[in-house]
Parts: structure tokens; C-alpha cells; sequence
């Protein structure tokens, strides 16, 4: 049994070495809470020693962010992060690697005028979308891992007594990212290969069509012409291997932008800006959102939706199986980082580049041209369940089931 | 007696209201140790309360710069600060202000290789010239205060239990500060008033040199035609008044850069660069430091004065009473921005173009030919002492006391 210091020691050299897998001479940036100081001290040390150049850490801290939204004014929020896009836009350039610790509170904006947040998301999303681009494309290595904030923890586990719900936060978090285990790093290499071989064998089908049916959810999903089945194990322009996600479960690609037809319904709450989205419903005419309604956050959603014309439409589908090791831990993280890979998911949003055939090379033009969705957004959303059934339509029309209930057919 | 609550709230109030004294539509650029995070919200609630359009927080993590001293490869002390040269550039041309918290560990970088942090402060000092220049014009308005961290704490106080240590410290800057007093705002303006009368003086008697004799001190400074005597409290391009430091206690005046002769003997330890140089002694010919020696931190003297040429020659000598508050306190406090105020000092480096009639529009060229130092650094030495004694000489020969026995004469 390893103790808490064993487990924070392997999450630290996993977001290292499997994350970002840092490389000797490269610029590592690493974007966390201050609460999270610990855990990104661990990783500046296995940065250093895996040979990284230099690590550059921006500490953030929620109560600064939140005391903007309540006290600044309205001129605060049209203000462009432009220092901050063309230093990570040089970063990228210069082939430095990027680490996000996320800790976010899923309260932490509640009660705050969506319409700042929706301004402050649209100015930052414009701003960084040359980042985006690169970011969307594989150019540079780039990674998100987890930290339990008190807040997180406590939306978590709400009935836990207040001094054990960070520690079970971390255990949760330990598990799914396989920390918990005597070789964490092998571990790791044996379940992206498992991936891959789930995204081989798609691959290999060039399905034309997906269709998805569950209760609440009719939709079919149009693919474009030379789509591409991928994990979160990927390669960088430099020949880098490394998973953008820690977790992750999932095989994914882009849908065909005019592609989708039909109606999807979440199965668990979307934390976004701060703001909670649940039951929430979207009805699709070729490709476009034409109908949304939520039971709770409908403003939060209509600003995500209302955030460009891209955000109309979608740029991922995942499929992620109902018996995935964090679905089985029947904890709702609140967090789409863990909750993506606990269920099935769409993006409304942009495409990844590297979901296409030569996407990576392509213009924004080209790739708009094969079908590829442009937005300054990308926000995913669970709605996978035990009751999901997933049907592959072949060009020439042949049906095949994916999923059966949830899982692998 | 106000309780502690009261004095970090009246202290967060100066560093917004009297320190960088923040306008309606300003940036403020906040720099803090995350160990600061408490009295950073406060200045953050505070600086938006008073109109300011965006609070930056720019939080650094000692234990973060340490590692890299220890692990990282020599390259990365030859690679620029350029996104934040560029961007505080920018701010500053914008108008904005900057509130630096210091909270630095006196022993931080002990036992470093000086070559790393002599090639680290080269690289930034460079790479900062335009920002330093604008601050050392006064374009925007920038402040400095502490914050007491245990490690520095335990420095300051090393006789006190440890966990009294840094309470003792939070006493000690309180009362400095006047955060203590029940109108801390209101005794502030008294206090700059008191300060600027005694500049007054001095510049109504336009004296052309200084002669400063104590025990291992006879030093002679002659002084710019033109130069002004200062005190921290400042006027920025816009006309709004800010405090360069909290606490000062000083007046100051630029030297002429190659009319300084003798030598001086330090009297309190000086913190720079994370080690401590101490009791030592600089010989100046035609104001060029043509000796030094140091009985602790010989090398790190010698790469503060080996940094560039114009850390060769002082740009700043400031009067501080023996019986100024901070110095009677006794306490050391191992951190400048403390030192300086309880003790006559001098600064390594460059000087402060308000220092010189209309020196605040004269290009670089201008300045030096009106005898004014240029440098990449501005390190501040104390040399004063109850010994001291300090006599001015007009332009026609005449001799007045100024200092007697370390107080105003």
C-alpha cells in the first residue's frame, strides 16, 4: 500500500513524464492554484530533472478571480488578455510544453452576471485563439491533471465530514489516474495501448454515420470523408508523444460540421465558467443547435451556445464505455475532466485538427472545406448511460452496433 | 488597540490609497509570494473598490525559484525575461501601477553557484532596462511593502519561539508602516509632509558636496548642479502622487557620478540576491569603486559591482536620522526596504532621473551628461550609524553641519 507522499510522487512524474513528457532543453508552463503549490512544486522538481530549460508556473487564485467578477467594472471584462496569448503563442512556437492543474470550484462564479463571464470568455477565447489553433492541432505538448480543491471536494462529497472530503477527493483522484498502482508509468503505456487499439479498429471501418439512441437521445452523427479515431495519447510536431488528458478513457473524433441531425440529452451536469448547466437538452438541423433547453443554468447555456457561430455546432464525439474504471466509481466529479471520462460525450465547439486525415498541415479554409468546425470554444458534455446504444452506418449502408447498452458491443 | 484584522486592513488601505495610490480605470500590477495570498485580496478588494479597471497578480513561489537555481541547466540563466519586459513595458506606458510585496528569505539562495544568480540578475536587469527606466523617471506610480514570511521572520527574530516569530515580525512592519495608528491615511500625509519640508531645505541650500565622517567612513560626494532632494513620496507623467516605499523615512539626492572620493564602511548587513554581504568597505576614485572588501559575501559584493559598468559608480545617497522610528525599533530587519529607512544609505547603480532639475524628459545621453549614473542595478548599502556626522560645502567654500552624532544637525 503506498502512503498519500508515494501517490502525489507518481501523479507528479505521471503529469511529467506521460502528461507532458517534458524533454531536455524544453520550456515547461505550468498554470495552477496557489492551494495547489505542493503538487507543483513535485512537478517543477521532475520538470528540472527530466531536464527541462526552464519552468515557468502561473499561480492563480479563485478569490482574485472571483472579486474581479463582483467589484470591477463593466470595462474590466472587454479588456484582451494580449500579453498572456503572444507570450503562449511564442511558447508554442518555441516548442514548449504546457501543464494546467485544474482545482476549479464548479460554485466559484455562481450569482455572477453571465453576461461578464460570457464577455470575459469571448474576449479570452478571441484573444487566444492562435494558441487555440496550435493547441488543437498537436503543434506542442500540452496536458491537464487535477488538483482537490476544499470547494471541489466538498461539491464532491457533500455528506463526507468536512476534514475527509479533500482526502477522498485525492483518493478518487489517485484511482482513476492510476497514481495508486506500483508502476504508475507502465500502467500508463499499457492502457494508451489499449486505446489505440480501440481507435485502430474504428479506424479501420470508415463509418459514414453514427447513430446514438438512449432515452432523451436520437441523434446521428455524420463523419467527414477521412476522419480519424484518436485517444488522448498523441504526438507533437517535434515527434513527442504525450496524453493531453490524465485521465483519460476515451476514443474520439470530429463529427461532419452539417452533419448532425436529431436530439441529445445530458446525463450529468456540465461545470462551465464557474456555473453549473444540468438536464439539459439540444435538438440539432443539419449540424446547427436550432433548440436548447435546461433545467438549471439555461442562461449559462445559451451564452455558451450564443458564444460565436461555431459554437453552434460540434467539434468532438467520444465514446467512452459505461464500465470505464471512473464511470464504475460512481462519483460525479463535477469536473469534466473526470466526468468526460466516466460517460460518452460531444464538444460544442471546435474540431481537432488532428481528427482529420492531414489536419494537421491544413489551412483553417481547408480544414472548414472537409467539414471541420471552427469556434473559439470547445466545451464538452456527458451523455452517456447504461441504456446508450451506438450504431456504425457504413458508406455503403451496412448497419453495425458499437455499443450495446452502454458498453462495447 | 486595534486588533490584527484592523492593522492588515489598514495596511492593505495604504499600499492601495498612499503606496500606489490606484485611480478610477487603472491596472494595478500586483508581484506577491503566494504566501501573501491574505493580504494580496485584501490590496485586491481594495485597488478595485478604488476604481481600478483590472488587478493583475503576478505570484511567485520561493521554494519554485530555489529549484530552479539547484536543477536547472546553466542555459536557462541566459534566456530573457522578454514576455514580462515586454508586458510591464506596456503596462507602464498605459499608465498603470505596480505594487511589489516583498517577502524575501534572506538566505533563499545561500550556498548557490553566484555565477547563476549574477548571470540571472544580468539577463533580467537587462532585459527590464525600459520598465526601470520608466520607474526610475517616475512615469507611473509603483510602491513597494512586506510581508513577513517565516523564513524571513526567523531571521529577524531568531531568539523568539518559533511560533511567535512571525507575529513579532507582522508588529514590527505594522508599526513602521503606522498601519498601528487609528488614521494611518491621515498621519501618512503628515508624515510625507514632514519629509518634503526637509528636502525643501535642502534644496534651498543647492550644496555642491557632502563630506560623511564616522568611524570607517570619510567619504566625499559632490552633487549635480541641479539636483533635487526627493523623499518617496512621488508624482507620476500624470500628476498623481504615489509613495515609492512603505515605510520610508529618507531624503535622497542623485550624486555626481565621478565626484566621489574616500571610503565608506557599511553598518548593517546587506540581503541582495538571496545571500547577505556584510561589514564591508568600498573605496571610490573620481567615483569609480576602485576597492572593496567584504568580511562575509566577498564574491557576491564582487558580482553586484561587476554587473555592468555603471555598478561601478552610486546613484542615489539618502539621509535617514539615527532617531528615525525604524531605527529605534533596533530591530534588523535584513530586508532593504526596512534597513534603508533606519539608516543613512547609498545605492550601487543607477540614479533616479528626478533627481535632476528636468531630468524626468532628458534622454539617457542627457542625464549622463549632466553627470547622472546609468545602470542595469540599484542596490541600496547602509552606512550610517550614531557616529555619524555629515557636513555639507556650498559653491563658495562654506561648511554647515548637517548631521551631528547621526541626527539632524
Amino acid at each position: 500500500m503506498l502512503s498519500f507522499e508515494d501517490k502525489l510522487n507518481n501523479y507528479a512524474e505521471l503529469a511529467v513524464k506521460i502528461g507532458a513528457n517534458v524533454q531536455p532543453g524544453q520550456t515547461l508552463v505550468v498554470s495552477a492554484a496557489i492551494d495547489a503549490a505542493e503538487l507543483v512544486r513535485l512537478i517543477v522538481k521532475k520538470a528540472y530533472e527530466a531536464g527541462a530549460n526552464f519552468v515557468k508556473v502561473n499561480y492563480t487564485d479563485e478569490v482574485v478571480t472571483r472579486l474581479r467578477y463582483d467589484l470591477a467594472p463593466e470595462e474590466s471584462f472587454l479588456v484582451p488578455p494580449t500579453a498572456q496569448a503572444r507570450e503562449w503563442t511564442e511558447l508554442a512556437e518555441q516548442n514548449a510544453a504546457f501543464l494546467t492543474v485544474i482545482s476549479s470550484n464548479p460554485d466559484l462564479l455562481k450569482g455572477v452576471s453571465p453576461e461578464r463571464i460570457a464577455s470575459n470568455q469571448r474576449i479570452f477565447g478571441q484573444a487566444m485563439a492562435k494558441y487555440r489553433q496550435y493547441q488543437q492541432s498537436d503543434k506542442m505538448s500540452w496536458t491537464g491533471i487535477a488538483f482537490p480543491s476544499p470547494d471541489w471536494a466538498a461539491k464532491v462529497f457533500p455528506e463526507a465530514p468536512k476534514e475527509e472530503q479533500v482526502a477522498k477527493l485525492w483518493d478518487a483522484i489517485f484511482h482513476a489516474v492510476r497514481a495508486d498502482q506500483e508502476d504508475p508509468i507502465g500502467a500508463w503505456h499499457k492502457h494508451i495501448d489499449t486505446l489505440q487499439a480501440k481507435s485502430d479498429e474504428l479506424n479501420s471501418k470508415k463509418y459514414q454515420k453514427l447513430h446514438f439512441a438512449a432515452p432523451g437521445t436520437d441523434l446521428t452523427i455524420e463523419l467527414p470523408v477521412g476522419h480519424i479515431w484518436a485517444q488522448a495519447g498523441s504526438v507533437n510536431e517535434q515527434g513527442t508523444t504525450f496524453v493531453a488528458n490524465i485521465p483519460t478513457e476515451e476514443v474520439f473524433t470530429a463529427p461532419l460540421k452539417n452533419g448532425v441531425t436529431g436530439y441529445v440529452s445530458s446525463t450529468k451536469p456540465l461545470s462551465y465558467g464557474g456555473n453549473i448547466i444540468d438536464r439539459f437538452k439540444l435538438t440539432f438541423e443539419n449540424g446547427r443547435i436550432v433548440n436548447f433547453t435546461a433545467e438549471e443554468g439555461q442562461d449559462t447555456l445559451a451564452r455558451l451556445i450564443g458564444m460565436d457561430e461555431g459554437s453552434h455546432y460540434l467539434g468532438e464525439v467520444a465514446l467512452v464505455p459505461f464500465h470505464s474504471p471512473i464511470s464504475q466509481s460512481n462519483i460525479l466529479f463535477l469536473t469534466t475532466l473526470f466526468d468526460e471520462n466516466a460517460s460518452c460525450h460531444l464538444a460544442i465547439g471546435s474540431s481537432y485538427a488532428f481528427n482529420l486525415e492531414g489536419g494537421k498541415t491544413m489551412s483553417e479554409e481547408e480544414l472548414a472545406a472537409h467539414g471541420m468546425n471552427a469556434s473559439i470554444t470547445h466545451v464538452d458534455f456527458m451523455f452517456g448511460s447504461p441504456e446508450m446504444n451506438i450504431t456504425g452506418i457504413t458508406h455503403d449502408g451496412k448497419e453495425e452496433s458499437i455499443f450495446v447498452n452502454g458498453n462495447w458491443a
